[in-house]
């Protein structure tokens, strides 16, 4: 089941509308050229986790990409129709199967923020917002980990310095590169990938932030890639971060190479929706876990609003 | 007006329906992920040019990106139908004009074939043809000429080789990256981009395929990039270079770094259907133009069936 909801000037709170059928123009240029913008957010425990950071985000990769969006009020009024609409569905469904009137409070659900260039030639863009169950698999791998491999992303380091037009730190619909990075894995007795700079450096996950922590006596070290290669911010990182300098964690921000994941005492890979994966081998050779930290990062993880 | 041919088992010759309608659904992976691949063809003179070419380039994309698309007949089909649907359009509106009952035979019009993975969980991708009147741009750019700029795209000259899962020499969706790169030329008093590899090679425009000619005594040498570089194999550039051989040019295949663009005797940039559009000025300096050659390479192309 998915809700969706287009963000239309004529109706203020978002026009919802029927997900299985067809909606969309086959000319919009977020169909035919994968330009446009996007963000995944995940519905827990009532309410949407982490939309502002979202919502900057997504008007950030909006500037980057020389796309005029909808301003974060009509988002958040767009994002609130939805999920009314989604807990009613689900109510519905729970009234028809006999388990009551209740939206289920473990319930995890994906919500898409989606903005297009639109029509050619029609002179706005097109931005919807979804709402579907999360994956079981998403969920899987936070208790079971991830197999990942190293994967060449092509670009150097300081590209995107040199070069703004490759749009790097902006999340964009052209997502088949990250798609096929994951493809690769998974024909290769892996769950996930790592990409790493032609000049040696680790960057992100196709669709998640990597973080690293060292222990050196009492002192417990949570590092992550710095952002001048070009990745994406990680909202579920930067979130992070904060709550765990306040928990006495130290926090370190890359150059990072696949050594440093080699010799780390764990690895995650973190996103919104899947929350935090332990990286369990890399390349085929298992490295380092540790329960203890990952129970920590979960908890606070969790205590993210 | 926009024709619009889906591929559909049910209907063998392919479902036409309305484009100007919504036809395509949110969920879609080609809208949400730039995940699917795509040409563009020229419909003039009554014919679809280089379909051969542009089929095996589509199978080719389909191959590297691990995609499952309808055969060469299918889309044979559905090219028909597009072409009867748009030629039967342009009768009705010139009856209604009064200007005759025959097609115009000077019509140029774009033949897109797109296939994307589908709706996520589907199992089968989406397929579809549209034909549309071809940009006035285009046309007016053959005669006009471009003005470029150099950009670096960010990949050294050898990725191609090295990471397989960057979909290099596939036509994706993705091209969000390609419309950002055309965007920040126009801001800049240019028309459009040649691409450069962070070794420093010459590569290919967003949209097109770069060619530079020497004359040397009676000799004339037509030269383009190496595929090795990991550009798109250029449909035109193909056809080209194999008429130009019988017509006694000597064919010379990269590696071409930008000094030689500068010292070239004309530079082009060809494309299915803008077709051969001259480079007049690179980085905002003026370069050498050739009339001459550009109308006999002209006429090469306008030979291509």
């Amino acid at each position: 089941m998915t809700v969706l909801v287009f963000i239309d000037p004529s109706v203020p709170a978002g026009r919802v509308a029927d997900a299985s059928a067809p909606q969309l123009s086959v000319l919009d240029q977020g169909a035919t050229r994968g330009d446009g913008i996007f963000e995944s957010a995940l519905y827990k425990g009532g309410s949407v986790r982490k939309l502002d950071m979202h919502l900057a985000r997504l008007q950030s990769s909006a500037q980057l990409s020389d796309l005029d969006i909808p301003g974060e009020d009509v988002w958040r009024a767009a994002v609130a129709t939805a999920i009314a609409e989604y807990d009613g569905e689900a109510r519905r469904v729970d009234a028809g199967t006999g388990t009551g009137g209740q939206p289920d409070t473990d319930v995890e659900a994906v919500v898409k923020l989606i903005a297009t260039r639109g029509p050619e030639g029609a002179g706005h863009g097109t931005s919807w917002v979804t709402v579907s169950p999360a994956p079981a698999l998403g969920r899987e791998q936070r208790e079971t980990g991830v197999r990942v491999l190293l994967l060449d992303r092509g670009y150097d380091s300081t590209v995107a310095e040199r070069a703004p037009w490759l749009l790097m730190g902006a999340k964009t619909l052209s997502y088949a590169v990250n798609m096929a990075a994951l493809r690769h894995a998974r024909k290769n007795d892996a769950d996930d990938v790592i990409f790493t700079s032609s000049d040696g450096r680790v960057l992100e996950g196709p669709t998640s932030t990597v973080l690293l922590a060292t222990r050196e006596g009492n002192e417990k070290r949570l590092i992550t890639p710095t952002l001048r290669t070009g990745i994406l911010p990680g909202t579920t990182q930067g979130a992070l971060f904060g709550l765990a300098e306040e928990a006495g964690w130290k926090l370190g921000y890359g150059p990072v190479v696949p050594q440093d994941l080699l010799d780390a005492d764990a690895v995650w890979l973190v996103s919104s929706v899947r929350l935090l994966a332990p990286v369990t081998a890399i390349d085929g050779q298992p490295i380092a876990t540790d329960a203890e930290l990952t129970a920590e990062l979960s908890r606070l993880i969790d205590a993210i609003e």
